[in-house]
């Protein structure tokens, strides 16, 4: 169970899930760019001793290349983390919404990871595995700015708090730039499916704050609270507007997409998170019944490359992986043909 | 029941039906072109009294526009009949396997049309249809050339006898034109939907004898069918290559037609048929179950602009057509969503 994907969350017809990370590094220790092999052990031995029970501990390099893709995939650990993978490690909790990761950019960095629009109770779960590793831990910390981080865009808070929004309709509409340029102008960044410097598929986008330094915690991720508001609402004004404009040409859209998804043989992730956009559309608007957004979640996830390929148990080529993938959705819709 | 819809015959996965059709003219009555409204009448009346029980005898000036149009989508009578209905009537057995067009281009067109491959029982039907209306009605007859006809074309036998042809994998294959082209070479006329000055869609082609004069019934028959044999055998080898090169594709693409048309909302007449003859490619290959070619010949039927109409109780736009075909073909294939 990976909390994000299997529960829910409040206004989740708009927002798929909300993260807060804190980068926190450990004073007297490099940055890990800068960090030979027995002190990345040192960091992972610090970590283990400051948490409790109910964790697992991975070191990445005893994972499977598949595995730490998968891993990525869930949104659990940055596309980062693995390309230093021989010095990292991931801790998580149970239901997987607490996830620190060792040795990305930082040190530490904890993340909360929650379904639907949850940035405060976010927020306190970091901010509570941050104060247990306090205890035991003594972070690199400036009375005056803040936490210190490798990234000095990071500096400060070392927060970054983030929505997964999905907006097709502002997208249909033509709204969306305009939206994102605002979110801009106020601080904000918008990103790709996995962060940074990745695209946006499906309609997905990744809204977090930029400033890390000057505000409290609450002051940003208020600030990012009340945009999102504005966000939502915009989003479902265009939806509205669509449903009351050409309500049929929309469940067309939303139904043919479906019955491709629902009988697809061959299907690339790219075409399968375009689908999944209609098919999420869908549900919020209750257009379609029998599905909920948790299943969308379990598609989304379980579509992408490195999942397609754990499911098959082997690495695939392209082709195959488009083979795979078609009926791995068909069985998750239903569909046993 | 209509009975080329609904029956079944051999070789229905490449031939939909077989058509035999003969042009009779009445002696010392001028051609339909340049008959008078009283003298159309006389007509009408010589074939009533000339046929016996279990036919029903229509007058296309007292059916609606709708009802006309309705009976050119079924293949029943051709569009050139409707043109100047106010003269023209049609006379149906109870399976409409045969149809007597009376004032089209000639007093009398005696049609025969069956399911599947069945050319020779066709012309069978409307040979003894001929002999008994022979036995009434003194036809316009030349010793020498046979059978006079309003267009020179159709002198001799008055014959023509033509397949209803679904050839999908010789048009994917690219080997459709060549194939068409030597049928054309050898005298035979290819054409749409409805016959002449038609357009092909959903790679249905009627593919008949241009030929009436100077060759016999039996012959002008027997050289059809020695063409449709081998365009059969070139249509099955067809689609056995599509089969052994890429199997998955096909099916990707047999099952996406099937799902969208099971789930638009909003289907053209055009798209329509171009899903319909995937999913009839489909059937043919047993790629889909629980579908048979009588259940598609009805959704080809249904689908046109008329039946739609005629379905929804009255005239429609087109974009209400469109929505009203969705819903209809929906239903036919059983989702009533």
């Amino acid at each position: 169970m990976t909390k994000w994907i299997d529960d829910f969350g409040a206004e989740d017809d708009v927002i798929v899930s909300s993260r807060v990370r804190l980068a926190r590094n450990i004073e007297d220790i490099p940055f890990p760019v800068a960090l030979v092999k027995e002190k990345s052990q040192g960091i992972f031995t610090q970590v283990q001793e400051a948490i409790s029970e109910g964790f697992t501990f991975t070191s990445l390099e005893k994972t499977s290349e598949m595995d730490r893709k998968v891993l990525v995939e869930k949104h659990l650990i940055s596309p980062n983390l693995i390309k230093d993978y021989e010095n990292s490690a991931i801790v998580l909790n149970e239901d997987e919404s607490i996830s620190i990761m060792i040795n990305e950019e930082d040190h530490i960095r904890i993340q909360s990871l929650l379904p639907g629009f949850q940035l405060d109770q976010a927020y306190k779960i970091a901010d509570e595995m941050d104060d247990k590793l306090e205890q035991k831990i003594k972070y690199a910390f400036d009375e005056k700015i803040g936490y210190l981080t490798s990234c000095p865009t990071n500096v400060g808070t070392g927060m970054r708090a983030s929505v997964m929004a999905h907006l097709p309709a502002l997208t249909m509409t033509r709204y969306i730039s305009k939206v994102l340029q605002a979110a801009n102008q106020i601080g904000l960044a918008v990103r790709g499916l996995y962060g940074e410097g990745t695209e946006v598929v499906g309609n997905m986008f990744q809204i977090s704050n930029q400033m890390t330094l000057g505000r409290s915690e609450r002051e940003i991720i208020g600030n990012l609270k009340d945009v999102m508001t504005q966000i939502i609402q915009k989003e479902r004004d265009a939806r509205a507007t669509l449903l009351a404009n050409n309500k049929i040409r929309l469940e067309d859209k939303i139904y043919r997409s479906f019955g491709i998804l629902y009988n697809a043989r061959i299907l690339s992730f790219q075409e399968c998170m375009k689908l999944i956009s209609d098919i999420r559309l869908g549900v919020a608007l209750d257009i379609l019944k029998d599905i909920d957004s948790n299943k969308i979640n379990r598609i989304m996830v379980m579509s992408q490359h490195a999942y397609v390929q754990k499911n098959a148990g082997k690495s695939l080529g392209i082709k195959d992986s488009d083979i795979k993938r078609a009926t791995l959705v068909r069985r998750l819709l239903g569909n046993n043909d």
